[in-house]
């Protein structure tokens, strides 16, 4: 059987759920604020597609003034690379004989493929699949704290940059980092080092990306980067609206849900569980923010629904029936789940849109 | 451009990653184990599809004996149903005019197709889409314990089951419970209750349905369930190695990832993150369990990277390149991640199946 389809035009009240919704004007004002804060700074920016995985809203944030984007997987970049992106950047360690091959291909279909590498084997694996091509554009990644990939210091960072740069099928593209939120001053420190260290032995730096939603407006307390890196902005989700970077009026998504059980009067149970709203708890206790009842509390997914607490909840209580919207608590991981978006301005459906780079394994 | 694709006959070593696994055997026992159970004490079985979604699995469930199968949603339903299967039971409370219009669709098409109810808005909302045709079969759910949807009494049971009854395009089936695991006594007092109370009513209760993997080998402690559902048995997870109901050496699934980087001693980076073990903690502190090294601790997830602490690994520690298989905490929301699934025996690579009933909305 054919699958639902949602029309335009229609009310999204009237949707059937659970059901992600994007606000039109939101994401718009979301682009244009942080392209804004970039532009004031001189800083070039660089949206990570992992929030929306969607070209068109790639090519919107292009149009605002991005520099170009920065995708986590290959088949990602590729998905984006047939919607005619240039200047890609891939934040990962490509590791393995098949994945460099592809990378392969992609660098010879396209102008401004970028990759990262935080290791000589990593380099290594690199300099041999672009050996008779064209040259492929390398980043050092640093951990400057955040914790994860990196080299750890920006002595090793570079070493690093010389392997890649005596390397004849790679260039040396710059610096990257992934620091983690408010740690401007130590992810400045890092890099001006490497910097300095990369100066002494006649290395260019084209590129230093920083990156990260959270602290994003500190942007410009890391007076060594060039570009800045952030996916989060564009929908917002409840963890940046605690992290301070974002007001729940500039929340883009909604999940729409429908309350289908009251089976206590401090009880409703709705159609949304973890296999729309995710687990993902990021520090929160309970599993998002719902729009009509700020005092509800979602205490429990299982995978189809949702169970929400409403003993805090004074005045009117939701009917079985009732149709609600969330705040997820992360917005990127919902993207993930859905093989399409549907957008509306001011509770209008404008159109749907597939989640194009969705469901690609590597 | 293509999606990668993978050859059957493969070394699932050699596949690139990261990459949910199948392993047929485990699979195929863990299917014929628990049949077998419900086969000794009489017990009619009922898989749930949403652990796989996956109709050929479903119809080797079917083979070993179930006598129909669980969805969640009317669109899983569907694509069940387009696979040949009638016994479709949907436990989920069908609220709004267009579920329930697919809903009759579906049951004009299928013999067999039931669906539950806790509230009399649902049970009215049924009764009045289904006037005009084919009647539906619907079960009470009950609350037995386990705190979601169900009515709250086994007199409110009984009420249910009298309105469904009394609609002349409804059929009252059954009683049905999702319990809290080891909640045997507390589901068989609610249950037999209910049946006393219908029976004095002079009402025929063909169906008892109780629920639920953990505690699945103590299904017989519930003698008034005539059947029991179950979905998480068929691939086994961390979380029903905890519960005692499997051993690792039971769970058929495994993300196959790869180290991407080895930033300190201790850490080491994977290929692996939430879009691919999701954020399911179901009680643990950490994200699955690593089948080489037992001893390491995935401590975090960013979306397409995993952290794994490898302080309380003795001896050889993984290098950049080396794959290595996860168990994840919760099998069924990993397959609501990938739109394919990968088998093998003994590590070769047998099949690829879609995953037919992801990524439906409702």
């Amino acid at each position: 059987m054919e699958r639902p389809a949602i029309s335009i035009g229609a009310d999204i009240y009237s949707l059937s759920t659970p059901l992600p919704l994007i606000d039109e004007d939101r994401l718009a004002s979301n682009i244009s604020r942080v392209q804004s804060y970039m532009d004031a700074h001189g800083l070039a920016f660089r949206p990570h597609i992992k929030t929306h995985k969607i070209p068109s809203i790639a090519k919107a944030q292009l149009a605002a003034g991005a520099r170009g984007i920065n995708c986590q997987k290959i088949t990602e970049a590729e998905v984006f690379a047939d919607a005619g992106f240039e200047d890609l950047l891939i934040t990962f360690n490509i590791i393995g004989g098949e994945k460099l091959e592809r990378l392969a291909a992609l660098n010879e279909r396209i102008n401004g493929l970028k990759v990262v590498a935080d290791s000589e084997v990593t380099v290594s694996g690199l300099s041999s699949y672009f050996a008779n091509g064209k040259p492929l554009m390398v980043l050092v990644e640093c951990d400057t704290g955040g914790g994860r990939c990196g080299v750890q210091t920006p002595q090793a960072a570079a070493a690093l940059a010389t392997l890649i740069a005596c390397s004849e099928s790679l260039i040396f593209a710059g610096l990257l980092t992934y620091p983690k939120p408010n740690g401007e001053e130590q992810t400045e420190a890092f890099l001006s080092e490497a910097l300095a260290l990369l100066k002494s032995s006649g290395l260019e730096c084209p590129i230093v990306s920083n990156g990260g939603t959270p602290s994003l407006f500190n942007a410009h307390l890391v007076p060594s980067a060039t570009e800045h890196r952030a996916g989060t902005y564009a929908y917002n989700d409840r963890a940046m609206v605690r992290a301070g970077h974002a007001s729940l009026d500039d929340c883009a998504m909604h999940i729409l849900a429908t309350v289908v059980s009251r089976p206590t009067p401090d009880r409703a149970v709705i159609d949304a569980g973890s296999k729309a709203l995710t687990s993902d708890l990021l520090g929160f206790s309970d599993y998002g923010h719902i729009v009509e009842y700020p005092d509800a509390v979602i205490t429990g997914l299982s995978e189809e629904h949702g169970t929400i607490d409403l003993s805090r909840v004074a005045g009117q209580r939701p009917d079985i029936g009732d149709k609600i919207r969330i705040v997820p608590n992360h917005t990127c991981v919902v993207s993930n789940l859905f093989d399409a978006m549907t957008f509306h301005r001011d509770g209008v459906v404008t159109r749907v849109e597939p989640v194009a780079a969705r469901g690609l394994v590597w």
